[in-house]
């Protein structure tokens, strides 16, 4: 059945380019208009561009539109995708090194438990405040469409929308991925593996690990004796999933930590580089430490960089696949990871990317019954959790909607009263601050900061932030 | 109806004259069997000289034994008051100075929301299991008697012993009592005012503020529109209830913090002692920092003193009456504070002292229907918080037990999330740690602690405050 999804902050080259792609290869949804909505036109450009010579070389029934005005893409949507950063990763460095400047190390946003660098809950006031509004021209414009909210702080963002505005929505994130790591690493073949995870979005443990019906952690605790004292070698900064850091939680808490969750963990790993590098591998001390990070986002620069080329590069050379070009767009650029690997799975009609968008939009709409990892209200999911957070948590989608597994075994203690709870404390303060605009709530986020050693700090740093260009309606919202 | 009470700990000096002065004048208790009992015989012998000698005095029908044997006093039992704080001062000290060693400013016992400076958490393990043992002696010996816990930490002994131990019990404190200093400083009679706190131990609020049948709050505003500006001048450490912190937790909480919780605030007023001073007044910066906690300890050594002098005196003026013999014994002892208006109230035959423990009694015993304010589980009392952990709430006692007023109106939002939840954490933490032997969760209570910068700094604190002779069965516990 043909829809009409919208997807705002298009230019967000890996993210779009999947979804993309993946709406191409579900013939399900033929028929259906995408309409591509960013502010950055010369992004949109190259990712429409290439989304519909995709369109051409899948030959599917897919009409991709673009637009820069947001209203023209939510109306008459009926799945709205918001994966867009307001201020882009410049904004975010900005603001980190202001945190920095005041003894905040990676920023006022990295906190226990949350450690993810592109993660902010107070800082970015722009990007609360545009998801927030995304949801209410939802609501005003196209009320019976689904919200499916990519953009990060999805945590954050998933619980103010649903308890505020009146729409159906979702929270996405593909961090549960990482469980595969796992089966990987103790050579399970997925299919045999029954497993669960649950928590809050960047905070997920895997509380189910069956193999051929029998528990299988005993299998992750031999893998464990075997190998924790060998060195631990990444391959990239964000291979983390069995890095010392993720055992080292595991066996505080007793389920794995799966995920983002290794990287959200308390500052015991996060003091200072060296002891991100001792716990998460030599030589980039994970993805969120200063190396890590400039890693990062040295890659997406390239990625942006060779889409563009791509881009260009199609017209140019009307008659070649895209599979040819693209390695034509590789010529000249340096691409660190694994986003070659990546692009070539884009580029091939038979794999889908992983991202849970599309498969979510075809089992509402053509009732193709999906399990999925979704952020929902809790409503007595997790049952020491309120009703009124989301979780993230493993679903059957139809066209009757969502249905909650069973979370069984249930989470353990530790996990609920040590790590759950205390995240969900500054979720809460988050949103707190952003709804009445009341700056002692900022000030209380940070008094209770482990770096924060004066209240002056405090103000200081605040009032820094808010001074920025960008911050101006921050600045009105908070300082009124 | 007369009963026995054992007494442990009864060497307490201000506690225990307090109590046997408040037996002694209530006389629905005639024919009760006091049973005095500690393991310094000094303190317990001038205890006891001096309770016989009230006894005499006051006419009252009441047996005071004494014992150095816990057994004896719990065995026959129908109340036992546990006031006992193992290892005294000087280990609280000897534990605090560790913690400043290894830069924990006050101790590794000084945590948000619990300040209090012999409010030991985690660094007195012998405490939590002399109480624990107690509960369980009961359990053996008098299954059927109350347990009233006064010694601290109230909040953790209270849930630990509810949780564990099938008998029954309260927690008492008398902070709840900060409410009148508001309400004499408002000019209001108590009689005429409708109030209730609510919360835990060292962690109450005030929700219900009505005088006259109206609400109350806005003669609090009043007051501290006229006053805030003028500078803040306690009369003694413990002169807090309407300090610059109190009123600064007030504006961000929205309702009024009671007695002892106005000392359990955040770092922003605990940093140091400088700020310490701006928002608790000048000299000391309130009871918890160290010219504060000196202060104190100086003064339970002078009544220490006075109590033994006292006693000498009473074996030495068999005719006089006590208050003459009282004036001779502050003669060339110099007391600080209230102690001596206080010890005068303990020898007048017409007012009790106000701590709760004695009027629970006469109201379990003689059906004498007494309003307090007391630790007891939850069970759906604050709704938001889970029913195994104990509140402190106002309750009807009468012969049937404990009956829980409805506690409205309910507590702020911001009080139940942004403080008791962090607060109950710490509690949970410390429980399991105490009944799991596991050293991890000390380690991570201490890595969550905003003083600490490094693993190592964790580690050494433990290992060093495990190496004191005191803690022998502690490292035995952690250690193993
Ligand atoms: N859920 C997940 O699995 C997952 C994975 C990676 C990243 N993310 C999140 O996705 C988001 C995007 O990350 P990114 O690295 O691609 O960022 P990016 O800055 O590269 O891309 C975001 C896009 O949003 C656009 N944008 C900014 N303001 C906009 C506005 N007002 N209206 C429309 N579009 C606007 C930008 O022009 C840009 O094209 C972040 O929040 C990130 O944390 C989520
Ligand atoms: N609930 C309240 O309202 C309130 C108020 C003030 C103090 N307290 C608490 O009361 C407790 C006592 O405080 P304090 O300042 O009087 O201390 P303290 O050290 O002066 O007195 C405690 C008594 O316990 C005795 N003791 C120690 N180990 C013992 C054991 N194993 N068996 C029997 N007795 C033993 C000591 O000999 C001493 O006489 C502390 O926990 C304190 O925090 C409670």
């Amino acid at each position: 059945m043909g829809v009409k999804i919208g997807i705002i902050g298009a230019g967000s080259a890996v993210f779009s380019m999947r979804l993309v792609a993946d709406i191409c290869k579900t013939p399900e949804l033929a028929g259906s208009v995408i309409s591509l909505m960013d502010i950055d036109e010369e992004r949109l450009n190259a990712v429409h561009l290439l989304a519909s010579k995709i369109v051409d070389e899948f030959g599917s029934d897919i009409k991709f539109e673009k637009t820069t005005d947001l209203e023209e893409t939510i109306k008459d949507s009926d799945f709205v995708i918001n994966t867009a950063m307001v201020g882009g990763h410049n904004y975010l460095e900005k603001a980190r090194a202001i945190g920095e400047k005041y003894g905040y190390y990676r920023g006022i946003d990295a906190q226990e438990f949350n450690m993810v660098s592109d993660y902010y809950t107070i800082s970015n006031f722009n990007q609360l405040n545009f998801a927030f509004n995304v949801a209410k021209l939802i609501e005003k414009l196209s009320p019976n469409a689904w919200l499916i909210q990519g953009a990060n702080p999805v945590f954050e963002i998933t619980t103010l929308i649903s308890r505020e505005v009146p729409i159906k929505m979702i929270g996405v994130c593909h961090g549960h991925y990482g469980a595969m790591d796992i089966f990987e690493k103790l050579g399970l073949k997925n299919e045999n593996v029954n497993w669960q995870v649950a928590g809050f979005n960047h905070a997920i443990w895997l509380n189910r690990f069956e193999y051929n019906g029998e528990d299988a952690y005993p299998l992750i605790d031999r893998w464990i004796k075997e190998n924790e004292n060998k060195e631990f070698k990444p391959r990239d900064p964000f291979n983390d999933q069995l890095s010392p850091a993720a055992i080292d939680m595991y066996k505080f808490y007793g389920m794995f930590p799966i995920g983002d969750t290794v990287r959200n963990s308390s500052w015991k790993y996060h003091y200072n580089l060296e002891e991100k590098k001792k716990w998460y591998g030599e030589p980039w001390g994970g993805a969120d430490s200063e190396i890590g990070w400039k890693w990062y986002q040295n890659m997406l620069l390239e990625v942006t960089k060779i889409i563009k080329d791509f881009a260009k590069l199609v017209l140019e050379n009307k008659n070649k696949k895209l599979s040819e070009i693209f390695e034509l767009a590789l010529v000249g650029n340096r691409l660190e990871g694994h986003f070659e690997e990546e692009m070539r799975k884009i580029l091939n009609p038979a794999q889908l990317s992983g991202e849970q968008h599309i498969p979510f939009i075809n089992a509402i709409v053509n009732d193709k019954k999906t399990k999925l990892v979704l952020n929902i209200m809790n409503s007595g999911i997790i049952n020491e959790i309120p009703g009124d957070v989301a979780v993230e948590v493993p679903v059957m989608v139809d066209k009757n909607g969502i249905h909650p597994e069973e979370i069984y075994p249930k989470l353990n203690k530790r996990i609920i009263k040590y790590y759950l709870y205390p995240r969900m404390i500054r979720m809460e303060m988050a949103l707190e601050a952003f709804l009445t605009g009341d700056i002692k709530l900022l000030e209380e986020f940070l008094i209770r900061d482990r770096r924060t050693t004066s209240y002056e700090q405090v103000k200081n740093v605040l009032r820094e932030l808010m001074e920025l260009p960008e911050n101006k309606n921050m600045k009105k919202h908070y300082l009124k």
